[in-house]
């Protein structure tokens, strides 16, 4: 961390901000300039906040250097994390592919689809039995019975199933019955979520949030592991800008980035990145070829009639034929799919 | 609602997917030009999904004519609604001044600033028990402890106090001792919370979310007043932009725009919208000049040793200042604060 | 500017580095930390180019500690800069009121607008004779005649005229006979021309591009200032956002930031930030309790009939009203308009 | 188009803004819904400006249906433009490979990078002669000596060069002598600077604004097309957003979509994008994965040295061996480099 004071602070000013600083544990180099002081921090500056000293009046500005999240952090974990979800790992070279509908909708249509995704090549089924829908008068998901038909599909396909936690209030049931618990983008700040997933074990799927920054998305990550449960999956699933044509803009950037700040896996979801249907073939292609470690699609057997989502779902035959396409391209990448 | 189809859809398609609508209850009106057909949906529209008409393959896209909020929307009640904390009313040319520091610290702390600020000429009072901090290892706030401090604050002062509550598990306690119940940003679109704040009749402070659209923040209160529940107060605290300069960048035309679309009073956080303490003042004299029903502003009287936040608090004799301007500001715009 | 170096980086590439950076005329202060190393400059750092530090392996991050400006910049001149057009004083306390359509159409109507401007008080004359227009279709103003009828107006009731320059071309012909040249939002970046500006004298509008930061705002201005036009007037119109209900969202803390940033004046265009007559009224109040140096508010007489833009001009009657409530926040405020 | 009415709009009114719209040879088919009135216009809609209707007393809001673009519309041509550079083609299939260095520096500097990236596989040659800088005292690039540079490179390799125009001053020169004229990100809607290019045939390659819509990507297309130069050229090179991390965020479903729109080509400048050099090989690869027409890459000897972005630019070997890669990918998606 580094802090700028002001052009004229004193010398006494500048001894009591220092002194308060080595309070904390922290030894101070200072640098004065022409017009600037720069004050140098050396030490663990993670548990200092950098608001606090913005508030003294002889600060112009704190520039952090290092990166506010340790466990989440690759210069403190060089290696990938691999996540194991039942056998299926993800990460450090392991490609995780889920598809399902964005909601379950009923027996029939979960077990069919969850058949024809894995027969394609998916690893896990996703399926959303509680919506965050933004209308209230939208349908709101199956709830339990949801889940309950998760692990119908669960049972005749053998796929791991991910589905989203709205609230800690369904916890024990998500503990016990879903095998990665996914957090949606407009929870990823949902702190006193993060801190409950943080105390279990299961593997956490975690949404960056529609204008969260990778700090920020990692920070998160950090409440869960701060709690004891390394387990976290990162997703870009797009973020919000000034553009409008598309639901959200996919930063693709974002998976070489994590991969270099983290050691957390990072997938991709191309079907709300994008919001239509015909982008989900292209972008997932991009994401595998700029080294994803997984994705994650929405596939419905009849989109017209889906209850949520259907705009950018894709059909069983066209996710069929991507997953080839996307074999090829993470062959060419030194990957396999 | 109005519906685009693609070039070239055939008069079947035309006929199956009017029909598909009219069984919704709604009528279709069919306009056909020379590159592209229209389908006008006339009736409420607001329970159709307009994603499952865009998964149908002849449909280029879905245009909404009318806004999806009934309840929030100034359209079905012209008059401005006005909310009653305990006989302090906001709204409806009720001017609401909320002070008070970030967090709240000690019992001296939080009843010096309460004292303090009441003397200004505030209406409610402010402060923070349960804090969303972007780093699990910053300081999460007093918690219960500092809901008994603001209780002892309010009966020392008789100001009505707003908090921020983060999570369905406290719920109980809010509803009893919390004058008003604030939602936080990053907590906007957290549904369950909305959901579970749509049963009690306490008003609710609902803050914008960073990259909220004015129509999705209205949706948010829209899930609170579903349940029944009237009582809310809308506050714009800043939006994120590409400008990192100040901390989010204050949105002051969503308080003219608000009051067009919605009847329930808007307030404004001049403090988190910039992020430095000498911004405050002009943003909130800005406010007012643009016809706020009400600021929130954080008053703090230590900033330098505040537990969080300090660099945008401002002192309290710096507080009673700005409230003498912005009271000549009020009554050059036809208020009184 | 203060230079991150990458954990481990050898003692021979720190000496290396450093006497690179000796060699630009600049002194080095080394501060070695657990984790990081960290080179502070101490000097003239406005003319070393941050991207070439950054190419250097050994680099993880350059930070900037000063502005890069330096003629713009308040810390070199702290006194405000007052712009003088014609003897209309604009800055230091001056308010600067330029009203006028969108684009000139007319004799008849940019004279009849010009005088009932005049009559309500606005000091300057606004008028389009050359258009940026988004469309090559759309109306491209009346060019050459248009500049005539403008000093018709002129003429006619002895507003300087302030309009918008496109290319260099024209350049000779507004620096005769315009008062204030405008630069548009689209060109605040079309460095050949802001260079040719600074070779003239005549007071320059800048103003800020939909995504420019502060700080590019006043490197444009510091591209004209470099080649000895100090006269440069400052404008925010609006930044591009995720929110699109309003044609730009208007940055009203741009006032307050420039203002301690530069000493150059700085005024608001409430007409193009939001995109809506009916906001710029509010806008505008806004505006003036912040602190602006001036406003530039579209004004028409037959808005349903403008050859552009009517949909955010207002009428004289509705600016006449207009002008008599700012002038009141003015005094609240502590000014004069 | 379709113009929405407020509720409670008389029948005269309706008359007489559909007799408004007649007059510009629309036909109008209007639709009267519960709470709104729907004016469909029939017909040619691209001349027509929707700000003019919205400044109507009686709009509530105009929708667009159709695209204003018309030459760069796919619709009016569906077939994929293929753009000649002396025989070397871009689009349809083709597939363009355009390296170089940020800026030219020297004789040995552009001849030796032109050598080795046309040994890679570069089918062009880049190099900037006149630089658009945020700094005025930053290196502005060699001028007229960088193009005669250039054209030696060109002969010593047979490459065509691409090289950016920042003034109409230089159009004579650059018609002559260069292969394809670069309009920067900077200049993307300096319109009289387009409209000059409309009058050359010379291929354009039209780098999309920093926060530019893809409409209005297409519409500056557009304005060089309506003079009648179809030879545009379109690239993506990162969009400014929230995340400042990288120096901008590639939005690669800019590729499909603009696919979708237009049958213009459309390249990726994965070196601006991100603005950090070990970025430029995985957007390198996702762009080629998702189906674009091109790269433009900046390739330099010694970026630790360069004059410019040597913090983005890739080394001559780094760069070999991702080609190599790239044709991997390009045959995985059934295309050729």
């Amino acid at each position: 961390m580094v802090v700028i004071l002001k052009q004229g602070t004193s010398k006494d000013e500048i001894v009591k901000i220092t002194k308060n600083i080595e309070k904390r544990g922290l030894k101070v180099s200072t640098v004065v300039g022409d017009k600037l002081i720069v004050l140098g921090l050396i030490g663990d500056t993670s548990k200092v906040d950098s608001t606090i000293l913005e508030a003294n009046d002889c600060v112009e500005r704190v520039l952090h250097v290092q990166e506010p999240f340790k466990r989440a952090n690759r210069m403190f974990k060089p290696e990938d994390t691999i996540v194991d979800v039942n056998g299926v790992k993800i990460g450090g070279g392991h490609f995780g592919l889920i598809a399902g509908p964005c909601s379950v909708e009923s027996e029939e249509q979960i077990i069919e689809i969850a058949k024809s995704v894995k027969k394609s090549g998916a690893t896990m089924l996703r399926g959303g039995a509680f919506k965050p829908r933004t209308s209230p008068y939208s349908f709101q998901g199956l709830k339990d019975e949801g889940l309950d038909l998760l692990l119908k599909a669960k049972k005749a396909t053998g796929l791991p199933i991910v589905t989203e936690i709205m609230s800690t209030d369904y916890l024990d049931r998500f503990a016990n019955d879903v095998d990665v618990i996914q957090v949606g983008a407009r929870n990823m700040q949902n702190f006193e979520l993060l801190k409950e997933l943080g105390k279990i074990r299961k593997p956490i799927l975690l949404k960056r949030g529609l204008s969260a920054t990778y700090e920020e998305l990692l920070m998160s990550a950090e409440y869960i592991m701060a709690g004891g449960n390394d387990n976290v999956i990162l997703c870009e699933r797009g973020i919000r800008t000034f553009e409008t044509y598309t639901r959200n803009t996919l930063d693709v950037a974002a998976i070489p980035v994590i991969k270099r700040l983290s050691h957390l896996p990072i997938i991709i979801d191309p079907s709300h990145s994008a919001g239509k249907w015909w982008l989900v073939e292209p972008l997932a292609k991009a994401a595998v070829a700029a080294g994803a470690d997984g994705l994650i699609i929405e596939v419905h057997n009849d989109p017209a009639n889906a209850l949520c989502d259907g705009q950018q779902s894709i059909k069983p035959d066209k996710f069929d034929s991507l997953v080839q396409e996307l074999k090829m391209i993470a062959k060419a990448v030194g990957k396999e799919i």
